[in-house]
């Protein structure tokens, strides 16, 4: 997967998804899913970009951005039977969370990718 | 540095402070300034804890919680001489970008690490 799906984001505010996950070793479906759930949301209206990064250790962080807590949510639901279908993160990952933020300020060297 | 410095966060809300970037090629002084700017954030009343994962392609996500933005911006204050001794970021990053945000909501399977 790419590192970084951001090229340039509002002023805010907007919307950060953050997602820290410690993955296991169960590798089943796992790269096919989330290819679908990137799909899924560039197609979604009010997707602004994702981030991501995980180190050997397999602890990694994504984060995506997004308008309005709205469609965060369209993608979760039309994400839903997705993820349930493939019954992965409980399998995926040993560890995640979901922290929901919004973006006051944003301040940067503003070097395009 | 360890991948999670995070136990337990709070209940919404508080305050998450990502740092996406890409690591250029410059090491130096690199892992002593981190490591200070970890240990001051730990001292720091406030600091919630910190995520932070960098795949080997150099791009890394860092995120810091915080009770509140003056937690956050005391912390800034008290490491804005070290940063700028070690006149690092410029040398460290091709890129990097600094996002304020307020944490609304948390969903997690809330596995202790």
């Amino acid at each position: 997967m790419p590192r970084s799906f951001v090229s340039k984001l509002p002023e805010p505010p907007y919307y950060a998804v953050i997602f820290p996950s410690q993955r296991s070793q169960n590798e089943t479906g796992y790269r096919d899913v989330i290819n679908r759930l990137i799909q899924t949301a560039m197609e979604q209206p009010g997707f602004l970009g994702m981030e991501a990064a995980r180190g050997e250790d397999g602890f990694g962080i994504h984060v995506s951005y997004w308008e309005s807590l709205e469609a965060f949510a369209a993608w979760s639901k039309a994400t839903e039977v997705l993820v349930a279908q493939a019954s992965g993160r409980d399998k995926w990952f040993d560890f995640y969370e979901v922290r929901i933020a919004k973006v006051e300020r944003s301040i940067g060297l503003g070097t395009p990718r």
